[in-house]
């Protein structure tokens, strides 16, 4: 059995990223040395996991690691709302739903978080210690709104680099995106107020909208295109839209990337009609492909775009740093801030300032993409595997949670408590809508360390949504 | 002059603390030894003293540091705002003011904070990088609204010993008094409502009052009585009041403590109407007397006070810690919470719990209790010399703030540009009003360490006020 444990410690070492997709993992010969086995261990490791697909050979190379295939998912099909605005009220059951996943014991599917041991959190907390001992007495006033200089520069440079157009004294610090797409909401809309978004929705967009008691018209989205731009013109004609809500790239929960003509065009319809958009673009880091793509602020011409992001998703979750770029709604923004929480601690943003001065930032994120993209496709491979016929999945395109769709007579919230009981924690599709929506659909985070107990977790999600499935049409 | 260098440093260690009110300082033959001087230099200087009014000698004890004599100043008149509710835009002033004492260098009579280096901030640091480190992974999730409940249960402790009725599960965390005094003005009035505040009022409420669009209206009140009752329910009987906002202790800027009767009074006459009063109580630990005064709470019997305090102004200003104990109105701050920034960083709450469990933060506090009331005193008679004839101050029994009235003829914003043009900051009357009053009056700030800079800043801003003063009597 001594070649299944090579082969185990191998994948594993695969899936952590120390050997990427596409490099060569050591040779007979070293692994040989390296694990202390017989040649012939090795080979039978290899044979092993070249079998299962997940290592190649290549005549006169070696053996490398297989791009994981990209699952072809059957995708959702895209949403069709009723064009009628609702008031909303999912806070608590997303709050209930995050207090669930509070155990560490449990396997955290639902959970909204990256997986925190992946972050550089060591290089940060020492940061922050030597900025505090620098500091003695460092106060308030030093970081007033709109924030840090330094800070503010690390992140306009960023984005200049990355070819968003950025005029650092537009960018506003904030205590994480949710504060910048609250405020952001708060500058350009008044309580009544009808705000568009996307269906299914992020659920802090309709947090943002629930507390200023606005109401939200869900607008039907496409699970690879994004949000449908003729029927958002088609709402506009029809209802008094204030703002639109959206999130252009690596959607939440849905994955996708709009594209860049998509984008344009998204910005040039609410310019014709001077509604400004909120684009929370979080994941902006953390893309699978080649580069990061384009912003809504790419294209935008007449300072409509309030462009929201934090290093909450890429770098750390802890120190709550956010900022928004609130084009021409700049100066009542930063107000905004100077109102609701007076300021953004200061040690956390000079010490972010100062890992991003120093480098390494895109070292990081390297690392986490690869680990991040190589678990999509673990995730949609495993919940293909497990779960019931009918169930289909977004093709996540960044981030780090996959949409799920059970067949129609899976109810997720019983289908999240049942596996809460068994110490899985999954998010069910309900908190993405504000009409109840999205019953039998669940979001999955595959940001954590794939193991065994993510395949038993995801068994066992499977075994439950196909009693449910089946149960239900028996019902019937 | 060797004896006059020893006053002064004798003196200095005084204002600094070392050597309180009422204690004995070290004994000629003792600071003969201590301080390398003839005994005949000690006598002196100790003399020299005397004759400042800062040593007496008891007979056959020594040398004693004497009581600074309270000073009696004659205090503002109680103000007398109209009955008319308005719209509030201060927050702008308000941050240039606080941009304005962002230069170290300036003598920062207008900061609303304390002096940070009487923090004990090393302790705080080690005791958050010691967490840091220990939680490597620390996330988001664990210290979820209400907040972590180590923490909580610390604050219901010390409530606990000072004779405040307090529940724990009522306790919700959040980021700074200013985030507790949003959440609570928000979960009982809506947009367009009259709030009824104190005159002058601390801006924090005014911030919050504007920030969700109500209207103010400004209650009589007594430089050392605080809010009239009498004209509240004046007001109330020809107003629809939808909240109170007081400060019922150490009110900023006037600095009086509301006495216990008038507490009852006042909660009654609100519970009477069903009217809900937000307390700001963020300088209770900051008292000049025996004890901590009693708060609005402990006349509470139908769960309308909704109770905000911090530690800002006692511990720690840059973890930006505070809570909400929100009555019955718990439920809604804690989702609206949720809502505004999701969680209060988990780092700096426990490293306020683990200081608070420690034990120490009494012996710091008598500390800075000792200074500022030291000081305070030194603050009236440095005013009072300096100073135009008119000029009158409250009388502050806790905090480190001075209300100053100038003679009319003063505009305190033109005081407040000529001063800060010579490197000295000040705050403006008008931050304390909805209404543009208070132009005569200043806020004086007396928790930095009292030196030779700041009698020097006081006295050229008695000069440029004098001068005010005469020129409009002379344009007259």
């Amino acid at each position: 059995m001594l070649y299944e444990n090579l082969a185990a410690e191998v994948e594993e070492a695969v899936r952590r990223g120390v050997f990427a997709v596409g490099e060569r993992v050591p040779s007979v010969r070293q692994a040989s040395t390296q694990y202390g086995v017989s040649i012939k261990t090795v080979l039978r490791a290899y044979a092993l996991l070249e079998s299962r697909g997940l290592l190649e050979t290549r005549p006169q190379s070696g053996y490398f690691v297989r791009e994981m295939p990209a699952a072809k998912p059957e995708p959702p099909a895209a949403s069709q709302p009723p064009p009628v605005a609702s008031t909303v009220d999912v806070s608590r059951l997303v709050l209930s739903t995050l207090r669930s996943i509070r155990s560490h014991d449990a396997t955290p599917l639902g959970s909204p978080y990256p997986d925190p041991s992946l972050f550089p959190w060591r290089k940060i907390n020492q940061l922050a210690n030597a900025i505090a001992r620098r500091h003695s007495s460092w106060n308030l006033i030093d970081d007033l709104p709109p924030g840090n200089p330094e800070l503010i520069r690390q992140i306009a440079r960023r984005y200049a680099e990355n070819g968003v157009p950025v005029d650092p004294d537009e960018i506003v610090i904030t205590v994480g995106a949710t504060e910048a797409i609250n405020l952001s909401l708060q500058a350009v809309a008044k309580p009544g107020d009808t705000v568009a978004v996307e269906s299914p929705t992020y659920y802090a967009m309709l947090h943002a909208i629930e507390r200023m008691g606005m109401r939200a018209i869900e607008v039907p989205t496409h699970p690879a295109e994004g949000i449908n731009i003729d029927a958002l013109a088609k709402i506009i004609g029809e209802h008094e839209i204030a703002a639109c809500m959206v999130m252009p790239n690596f959607q939440n929960p849905l994955g996708f990337v709009m594209s860049d003509a998509n984008k344009q065009r998204l910005v040039e319809l609410l310019a014709e009609h001077d509604i400004p958009v909120i684009e929370n673009d979080v994941y902006q880091e953390l893309y699978y492909g080649d580069a990061r793509p384009s912003t809504l602020k790419n294209f935008d011409k007449n300072g409509l775009v309030l462009h929201c992001a934090s290093f909450s998703k890429s770098l750390t979750a802890s120190y709550r740093i956010g900022w928004a770029m609130p084009g021409r709604y700049r100066r009542q923004v930063e107000k905004l801030k100077f109102l609701n929480t007076l300021t953004t601690p200061s040690v956390p943003q000079v010490a972010v300032a100062d890992y991003l001065k120093q480098g390494g930032y895109d070292h990081h994120l390297r690392h986490v993409r690869r680990i991040y993209r190589q678990q999509a496709r673990l995730m949609i491979a495993t919940v293909q595997r497990f779960f019931p016929a009918g169930t289909q999945t977004s093709g996540p395109m960044g981030g780090y949670v996959l949409w799920v769709e059970l067949p129609g007579a899976v109810d997720s919230m019983k289908l999240y408590k049942a596996a809460l009981e068994r110490g899985i924690t999954i998010g069910p599709g309900t908190m993405f809508s504000s009409r109840d929506a999205f019953r039998h659909f669940i979001r999955l985070n595959y940001s954590y360390p794939w193991n065994t107990q993510t395949e038993a977790a995801l068994k066992t999600l499977g075994e439950l949504a196909a009693s449910m499935a089946g149960r239900r049409q028996h019902e019937r």
